[in-house]
């Protein structure tokens, strides 16, 4: 029920749900769900994030008894299906004295109760699963898990719907149009072990995202499911295309799974994989690690993923407890001068004998000197749209050499070893948690767009799996607050500088 | 209503706070926290789970400023240190349609808003650092992260809090006041990679509980803060132990860390150790799974952890897609007849040719037959308290070649393999998300302790980290909901029979 | 002098060859192979052990060039191609003292120079690549390697030698005649990631071995290839075959793969799998060991394979370190009194307070009681024929017990931790030793059934491959020599107690 | 004939011996053991590559009883000791008939029965154990297993030999003499869990060999055993130490342990370590298999150890099976054209859709153009005197944009991904194999050092332990025989060209 927010009251909230579920007994018909709720008694506190669902431009669509029903050994208990009126709250730290000072600031306070859709199996579906034609793309860089949740979207459909008709579409976006890749025809027992290999079955791409080409396709090969499995400049291309599809009135469900090894997709808990990544970028901080104290005044430099976000740095650091500087894109930091990062390494060496730096791929890059033509903004981005970042491993251990030669003209031995572990990270098939996230996301997709939602993206939020509106997952982002205590304890794990100049 | 709650209205809350700060300025004391709040404009929305604090029972303590102020390189920033006022909510998940009914049962289901006090570190503590002398122990079974959260306590303590007298308590409580084990004096250089071991560097052991003895060890070795990791029947101990120092009104606080590798502790999102289990859980479920595909009518039979709940063999059979059946205590099962697990083998054998079985150990006690002294109940608690099990693995192993051979006596060839992971699924080191969750843990545990909290537990609620009354814990238990979608997806992957008899 | 070694001299085994070579060039035909030769310079230095060629008994045999010669981008070169004259000596230790005393010894000590023929494709070869049926059968328990011997043949043969026509034999040697199964056609695409899975694709069984049925399968269906894997049972079955085949003088060649987790093997160096299953131990130790050093009192016990010999226990304790006690069937060792194992525990655990001990599953049977139907011999063998082991390690645990709490009754705490790793070590995949290693093997046994030799076996000797009369495997077996170094290693790791009573 | 050796009777060397025995009798002196010794009736047949003893130029040392046969639990059985007499056999590949030909050239063949003593404990040694001051050095790049020779020298010095004065040098060579680096004391207590963690305790450096100074430091310091731990470049630097100390008439016994990542050690079977970096090589292939299969004309780059050998490439190669292409030191190979690895490229990239190649650090050096300053031979060499080699696997990356941004102008979709795993491979722990091997070095070393053996290296010689002269190891290289048929399996697997243009 929504489209955009707006606060009705409780009242009518409830009366249009009482509504729906008369119609819905009458007329077999799930309740309209694309409107914002706000209720608690006539005051705004719960704030809906609404989704549109395909009646909101297909009216008169028909519904079906979901199959689930009817699965052998699956009896569907009471409180099995969801409705529209489950919701999760996302803002649930709460400051007490701030709310409680006046009626006016609590209002203010409360319409951070945002809510969301609870994912999960609905009584009534709007597709026959004899007609669906479900297509299934993989965009953008490797991130553990993909083939789990290709895996499990197969499965699911198949066994849970008994949908026969499901597409994989090659390389990526441009997979729907290109003349020299065909879709592959799914079924589970092609994907039997997927979930534990890495990669993607799919083979991937970047770029190759034109919009009226890529909606012909999929109207033209009658593909009515959709699921794109891709980073945030996926997902700008998927509320392109939602809304293409909109614009067509096509009865085509548009479902987003977002992928992102970085964890910098916003509104969601965590993307899936970065469990592992971090699981993974241990073992690389340990071989810096044991580099660096195998030598004379040793030095073990990491550079782990993270575009515009330190996640994966920051949690492998704070898991390995083997890294003295973590450095990430959210914090400024400086190589000279009191409290830069060669004071603290020269105090680090000095105590130790070695240390170990781990620095996210887009920390630093204003540090960097830029050739003249990336200067100029030439060639700046690739083909996902993203900005070219500069090589901060290499230019670090090329500065860190420099200024031990300036430095310590007198002592010989010195040592950089540099690991970019990128691939070997990303590739790896899924851990226990990550597996099972995965399964939960694919089950997620699937439930939503077989009830009739669209241009949505499915997501943990608190821990519960929640539907969120593409648009809004395509434009947020997850940076690390390194405001708030999980920065503070990494600094506290490794007392190392805030880099702020005093 | 839980025991510890009760309302009052927003606007005394308010004033309490209010005054709580004027306070605090005048006297140098934070505001006091031990009081149940509601408020959102005279409703009762909010319900606090209050803390005991120290000032409860001894209300002249001197506060300190938090040493975390002159730590080099660290510099705690506006935000930073948390107020008593911060809360996180616990029920997230809402049902509109309900709410809106009736401005009663809005109420109602308002209350559901419990919250609870967020773990993180205080501007003002009630420990002197140089007087504090802490003491750590551990009880019960083993669990991956054991040794990371005495690592960080050890190191918390020691680097951000200039804590110098940390003494660990040998083998569980009766280490307190044996005359065999003295406490170890514990350092950062101690410790320094124990996040990379399993076990417990301070040995552990069930039972020994002897609350006066304890208590009397604690006062005279003059222990201020004690740390106890330990389980359901650690944690009523704690109580216990809590209670009887409030009683003698003595400046000790008493932090519990609860640590159960089969995720059965209530209130808290999951327990310590358990991904790590489930993980290595997946290796047991691989490897029988080889064995049954690689024989003729062969069945893997796994038995897992988990007494009195599911969900170690409920998360390893979702991630590991290998398992045909998944038994769990919460769930009876039965062997013959229509529906039963032999009819539901028997299909999966002539489909696959194999098949395997998960079982918690805590399943399908009723359907073993006990021997007579077991059935007089003799001999059947543990020195923790906890009921003997028997032994479903094995039984289950027996009556499985009864039934093969009875049923099918023309056929010659029939395997089971049985594999107990127990051993080698504990006693290993945390995994990455472990080892950073433990780390949060004992900072959480250790900043509440400092800041005066007694007879708390901290844990992840709802992703974020809060304090929960012990007895709440002590009291709270975690199973598998049989009637969510979770189980219903575990059916569903596996299309394992419900066990219902119909 | 073994069974199928005479003694010629070197003038008449240098005009054997010769006349090899002549005829050879003439008649487009290999060497004849099967004949002992013993050289250098008149006296009898060099010992072959000799196989039977398929021209032993069809000596008309057409020779083909092998078709390594025509695949694209390959190119054998000089030296490429083995003779049978490559030999490989076997016994290369030696003690100059005692050879040196006279010449009557020399010649008795230089008959040690035993030698088998080398491994490798051979020039001509006597199967034409379209007529090839090869059938690949695998027998007994599992092993890591299984599924990389099967790859590698089914991919050799197809690759290499053109073979289009592969079956797997499904369930043991019952499936070359069971009516319940088919073989399977088996080719490249079907088996491209098997050495990345545990067990063996073809199932495997114990017993159903009927040499009639099975030699009267092979020959109605055509195979001329017959590729056995199993262990020392099952090599005993291939003798049978191969001798019945020989009677019926059938061109078939039959190719044995010694497969024993174990390391029991006779001849060879060591077995396929062998290393994995080691790397594996280790783990199980290091978690009995995280056991019993987190308890009071703590003794973990690891119970590994090893029915005859004791080689996964004294690589696993030497490699880990862990372990302070060994048992193999090598040794008898005893309980109580002076030197028995509980007084060494006794002192371990004053000293360290913990222990570990490891037992492979075949030592101390003569300890254990035997029930009455034990005792007299009923079910006293498996179907494979070898005798049912009582259960060390269940014993060992319950003696342990009845031990402490005898003789320490006022010492509460004492834990014995038992892991029997069995399944969860065999299950798994090889690792990169044993996955070369099953590369060659596989490669060695294809290229000696091409060039027509059949009754042997292939396996390293001294670091090189051999070919060897398979009935030499089946009568050899490979025990731990507690006389040599090695087990003096251990036990100066361990300090173990040697056992033998004074 | 090799430098040491020399043709004798056999009848005068077993007239040494015997002479030796009555000595020893006499004077509680071990045999003379450094003489060479052809036996054989008369004939010249083992040449045994004699080593330097103490005695050689110290006549009138003293020996003492092993205190291995006083050791509690410890009872040396007869064979237990070794004796000079005891001889590993090198050359154990013979072609019969060549051989068999002439008595001339016989003779000549049977000089390739080149043997070694075997390594082992000498029932008297030339230390007392209260008088042994032992030195342990580390020196070159990381090798997995260095801290288990470190931890077993330590180990079995304390243990077995009772010595009480082990000291490690740090840094390498130059810790020897260096001012700022003092040796460290070490004990069995500290080395406990050494074998399982990376690197090396004492740390490690190139370069810093003054043969001067170190001796000086050795001589002043009182070590009487050195233990050197290192490459060839290290190994030629123990000559220099070995002969200078022999000039001065020290008793300082000089043990070689080989460590080679590469596995380029001559004489030996394989060098310690290098089983666990192909099993670690294998995870990088793994990895750039997965990123290459799901691109679009993905190809996967990995860059291997492998200085001037191939070994590490070669044999992750065949235990992967997911490589292409393995290019190698010891193969030229060319890029453009028939034959070439782009047209190979070409077809696999057409055939399969990716493409996985491994390339060692040393391969196709020639083909790299060398900058000017290279060219003139600056900067040419490392500290270790080794050559500086120019980045074959970034120069390839580049090459293989050009190539098909060159010949596939339309194709949009190429992708490279490098992988560079060497710090993440060679800084782990052994793993069971190689912890085993390590093991056997460690004890192999202190037995010949105690035993009055100096200059030497051991390691394992078709299997079993031996003792080689130390400039002999130093000369010798161990490439990969491109003739041979293991190369020739590399290709057959592959189907990869030979680049030998035709």
């Amino acid at each position: 029920m929504e489209a955009g927010e707006e606060d009705i009251s409780a009242a009518a909230a409830a009366a249009n749900l009482r509504n729906d579920a008369h119609q819905q007994q009458q007329q077999q018909q799930p309740p309209v769900t694309s409107s914002n709720i706000t209720c608690f008694n006539n005051n705004s506190v719960i704030n809906l994030h609404s989704l549109t669902h395909l009646t909101d431009y297909l009216p008169h669509l028909q519904t079906h008894v979901n199959p689930l029903d009817s699965i052998p050994f699956f009896h569907p208990i009471s409180g099995f299906y969801l409705s529209p009126t489950d919701v999760i709250f996302r803002n649930i730290l709460f400051d007490l004295s701030v709310s409680a000072g006046t009626s006016g600031s609590a209002t203010h306070h409360l319409q951070r109760l945002d809510s969301y859709h609870r994912a999960g199996p609905r009584k009534h579906i709007y597709f026959d699963h004899s007609h669906v034609r479900a297509a299934i793309v993989t965009c953008g860089g490797l991130c553990p898990g993909m083939n789990t949740v290709i895996r499990e979207l197969v499965v699911g459909l198949w066994d849970l719907y008994g949908v026969r008709h499901i597409f994989g579409i090659k390389s990526g976006y441009r997979g729907f149009y290109s003349a020299s890749t065909d879709p592959v025809p799914l079924c589970p027992k092609m994907v039997h072990d997927l979930h534990k290999r890495g990669g993607t079955l799919l083979e991937t791409s970047r770029g190759g995202f034109d919009l009226r080409l890529i909606v012909n396709a999929i109207e033209n090969r009658g593909y009515n499911q959709v699921y794109i499995i891709g980073g945030d400049g996926t997902m700008r291309g998927a509320v392109k295309i939602f809304e293409e599809i909109k614009r067509r009135k096509l009865k085509i469900a548009v479902a987003g799974i977002p992928k992102t090894v970085d964890n910098d997709v916003g509104v969601i808990d965590r993307s899936f994989g970065f469990q592992t990544a971090v699981e993974m970028a241990q073992q690389a901080i340990s071989a810096a690690h044991v580099e660096a104290e195998s030598a004379v005044n040793g030095v073990g430099l990491v550079k782990l993923m993270g575009r515009s976000t330190g996640h994966i740095a920051l949690h492998a650091t704070l898991s390995s407890r083997d890294v003295d500087c973590c450095l990430i894109p959210e914090i400024e930091f400086y190589l000279e001068g009191k409290g830069g990062l060669f004071e603290f390494l020269e105090s680090r060496l000095k105590q130790n004998g070695h240390a170990v730096l781990v620095v996210a791929e887009g920390a630093g890059q204003r540090l960097i000197p830029r050739s003249k033509e990336a200067a100029e903004g030439q060639a700046g981005k690739d083909e996902s749209g993203n900005a070219v970042l500069l090589d901060i491993g290499g230019w670090l251990k090329s500065e860190l050499k420099k200024w031990w030669g300036r430095d310590h003209p007198e002592e010989e031995l010195f040592t950089v070893k540099y690991i970019d572990p990128t691939y070997t990270i990303r590739a790896v098939a899924a851990n226990a948690t990550d597996n099972l996230y995965c399964t939960l996301l694919a089950h997620a997709a699937m439930h939503g767009a077989m009830a009739g939602y669209t241009g949505f993206v499915c997501g943990p939020i608190n821990g519960n799996y929640g539907y969120i509106p593409v648009e809004e997952v395509a434009g947020a982002n997850n940076v690390v607050d390194t405001n708030d205590h999980k920065w503070a304890w990494v600094r506290s794990v490794n007392n190392q500088p805030d880099f702020r100049r005093t």
